[in-house]
């Protein structure tokens, strides 16, 4: 039995882990810690966990994190920019598992961080140890690794489509476009104006207009990683314009990768490209171009599915690629990495249906 | 008072255009045509009318059609692709004026027109004598004009996004790419699965994947047109990718325009810049880039709302620019249109608020 | 031209009063106050009237409140429960109009007020003088009224679809169910974790369970009124049950009302019924049993729809009654009842066909 | 393993049926079968399947139901009214376990059937020894039964909140009025107008208004069968309204049902007598009248959550219930009536979290 703990109990994250985790055969909640919800039941942030845990929401503070350190294996964090080092050092330093579902540990070079996230690292070096991992992209490097970044919502989306482009090198340089929507659970849970039904139903925007969302040079890092550039190189070696947009959904992300090709390819040879890298994944599903894929065929899973198509006329690829954020976009890909970190089948807990319609 | 009549009467396009019209102070409804809902009311058709119209639906035939053309000074049609031609010819024939909110008509080059949409064209010498017309854009070729191809809602949205760019020659030549979406009522009222409720809500998809949109080689005449190149090239000029979407919502279209500049640009300079272009339309709006527009600011309207933005790091331009595909999209442009070609104020009738929330 | 003012112009009812009043050809905005959004323009609370209004939203305090008074002929005031009197009562002093549209001024017996809304009432006195109008209903009480209580949306929906009912005496006494869903605009505009998209899509719940929401009174008070009975009778004469619940939208109430029988009646003649009463009203459209009405028929307007029908096998009513919460049921309702005591032709701005689809 | 088969299988029900049936640990799917989409395979009508079935959609027709027949343990039937007994006889007739979950086999008196559902009874013996099953109220009955009528979703949801109300005999007679309201799913697959997004969304309404839904005598039945009366006696002892709604959602059913009580009662008192009857049941949920259940707390489970709640004023029950209407609505207690008739622990398979947010 893995015994794990929550850091930021109470978020839609979290709230999502722990309804994956019902499924997985070998796991067992240890703490739930937050600073809100406090003494409160599970069930009371997450009504539809009643009947499945019966824990106590407790504090999140040194003695507690001292107290998760010495009795997990696995700590799932989700806190603050800036703060997992804070509070998770002690879980490395303890010998454990820790993966932090924010974005703190996931550049190598610690100053994009600082540049695109506006704040002074507070461990560059706890950092510069972590393994980011998309499992599909970087399985290969995860032995030993303890501390583990989980990527991004956005990033894992737009770095699965792209793969198998950059793999084959079909790609020219500096044309990557990537127009993405993400529904609102992505933009938490913290109540807001602009995310209220009355404001968001019925309506749709980009936001971060204009080059400046921080998953941008998460890709950028993912992009070179599969390349093989140097993640330490600052200056990105290929720069991609990253949009995203807010969907009037709850949940799902579809991203549109425009990329300029290096050689004419059919839709068909496309089709049979992807297969061939994903066939063997059991968490993304490739489709003909024929066939786009939509939000709703992921919803509430770890899977991505994707259908990449090719524009003889432009000589561009169009790759539609689409997850749930808080499924593979979060918590499904961190109880993924758990797997592969603790030397279990990836996909033990994880192969359920999608909620449809 | 111009008389006009709706040929398609029973669609959601005519029922927004019936729905404006009662705002119009110099407009009186003649009949209303179509092969459904013959002898009803419009109000059964469209509920939200009761109250403002009392005639009925009559059938659309060749008798009917020359009542229309006899009696009208304005007929607006939508129907089938293929049928303006053999339904309205005899409105042009009387000398009144016709718009049609269809494709038939809008393109310089038949070929282009058969090609896309995959028809032999029914008379390419009627389609040859149309005015297209985003007046923004078109509305010094106005004079004397009586066939109007009204623009598609996409082609819109873009065109208008574009405009400034293309004028300043600001944009790199094939570097276009347009991320497009759109709620429903742009797929028309006819039921089908994928439109179902519990298919469409809390989801997102591509549609038309890789290039093979409509609306594509219409963006490309109207960047054409605006750039000063020849109409009748059957190759374009500049090759674009117009990649749609379906929105879970009801209205609105969200275009990402994305292209590579010629030369830097900051926000604030771009923001003038679309001002200039724009600060005496009354149915465009620019916003700056730190606030990107939303689909339910221009609800129910003719509005288009634009906010351009710059990425300096990547020397390309993405602009945001959204209209409701019904109104600026449709009939809110073609009553535009019918204000323009009549002598009218353009603006007359159009001038109201967006519902929001 | 009257000039009007309004107090807590940043929220919803306001917003849907300005939207209103572009097409108001009689009044003339002096005056926005509220205590958010000081010195900001209204369109940065309200985008949808960006080129409508050019006011700054001025700070609620005494002076700009003795300025208002001075300057308006009529005064609008969405505030907190219980500060009415306290804001509003200059307006009165000066011989103005004063149009309050929460539910301080709307119960004859302050004692009522105060048991349901659990405050001390802070003006007993300057609530006794209130007319408490739904026009259909309270017109011919108008005559010299200055300060009028706008009525709550959920009275105004089940008011009227009882209406007839008890003008006929035909219900049996105490039998009267009200079930009763919202949109979320009812719910203001105030960021709260229940009203997030992510929280609020896809869900339906009733609130305020078993009988203790605070319209109910104001319901019983209606009745009583329609029934010739004592209004300063404090205890009920028909007690009533109204439930609400919560609907994914952003507009739209339905009541369900639910009534025992004195007789039988066929739903022909309780067509005919409710006809003869609504005829000839400029905002209730009466609909036979077999065509029940929709939310959506009324989006944006001042109507209210109503489908009666009778089961003869249970010997009950049921009614069905739409409204627009913030039309009819707020700032709709608000304009008309301003042109009721303004002496105007209460429809004046008011015709307009709501937004559908 | 229990090796079952499904007719009728391309739609919600079905697809909810399969969905489920991933997480049952000893069954076996053997044919699917359906008039639609015949030579397909399941993921093409229900995307989110792929990769948990293989099989390919078999005509219904005579020889495959033969097939069926032989070779399925179960079998989970939807047709078209009227239509089980045809297909479904053979089921029975080689000793096989048959689950209609339409409502052929519902009513004991099939006159009561006849006249609701407006069709001559094609076979009312077949009917009659159908057992009708709600585990938590009819369970008892279940030893060695064959043929199983699954309830409807609507009689569901009202059975569960009435159930302890009745037992305790609290209702005064003819007194329950119950208000209704169902996602989209609940009105099944097929497209047609009012269910495309462009009209349902944002909208809401009744339909069947004034007493005419067909599941009024299904709830009558259930009542008469609490009470231990004859269920035989065609002329219901109880007469309820049952007033339905669509709600713009895609799952979930909320039902209001309204009481006159024999006598007072607390709240609290009320929350301990629903605790007592429910407090061993996997799948029903009591909550305080403080907490108002909500249709997200059950989305994609078998689960029915209720909050009871009482109005000394009126004295009269409120209670609110919430299932999905195609979990606990249909395929989710068909699986548990698999379960009940097959000797299994009820809950196999079945307890899974809802899906939230």
């Amino acid at each position: 039995m893995i015994r794990y703990s929550l850091i930021g109990a109470t978020g839609y994250v979290c709230g999502e882990l722990l309804r994956l985790m019902v499924n997985h055969p070998q796991t067992e909640l240890m703490y739930a810690l937050d600073s809100f919800g406090v003494g409160e039941k599970i069930q009371d942030s997450h009504p539809a966990l009643r009947g499945f845990y019966d824990k106590e929401i407790i504090e999140l503070n040194e003695d507690n994190m001292d107290l998760v350190a010495e009795e997990s294996d696995v700590v799932f964090i989700v806190v603050a920019s800036g703060d997992v080092s804070k509070w998770g050092k002690r879980v490395i330093e303890k010998g454990k598992i820790l993966i932090d579902i924010g974005a703190d540990i996931r550049f190598r070079d610690y100053r994009v961080w600082q540049d695109w996230y506006k704040q002074e690292h507070p461990d560059p070096e706890f950092s510069k140890n972590a393994f980011y991992c998309i499992p599909e992209i970087h399985r290969n490097d995860a032995k030993g690794k303890k501390l583990c970044a989980n990527p991004g919502c956005y990033p894992t989306a737009s770095s699965l489509a792209l793969y198998p482009l950059l793999k084959e090198d079909l790609i020219i340089e500096n044309t990557i476009i990537i127009d993405a929507k993400s529904g609102f659970t992505g933009a938490g849970r913290k109540p807001a104006l602009n995310k209220l039904l009355t404001e968001a139903e019925n309506n749709f925007c980009a936001y971060s207009l204009g080059g400046n969302h921080r998953h941008t040079p998460e890709i950028e890092q993912n992009i070179a990683y599969i390349c093989n550039k140097d993640l330490m190189d600052y200056d990105s070696w290929q720069k991609i314009n990253f949009q995203p947009h807010l969907l009037p959904q709850v949940r799902g992300i579809e991203v549109s990768v425009y990329a300029n090709s290096k050689k004419d390819i059919s839709n068909d040879e496309l089709y049979d490209l992807y297969n061939q890298y994903y066939e063997k994944e059991n968490f993304v599903h490739v489709y003909p171009a024929s066939k786009p894929v939509q939000t709703k065929w992921v919803y509430g899973t770890n899977l991505c599915a994707i259908s990449p198509s090719y524009d003889q006329r432009t000589k561009r690829f169009i790759i539609s690629s689409v997850i749930d954020n808080i499924g593979k976009g979060a918590a499904g890909q961190a109880i993924q990495n758990m797997n592969l970190l603790c030397g279990l089948e990836e996909s033990t807990g994880l192969k359920i249906p999608a909620m449809y319609p």
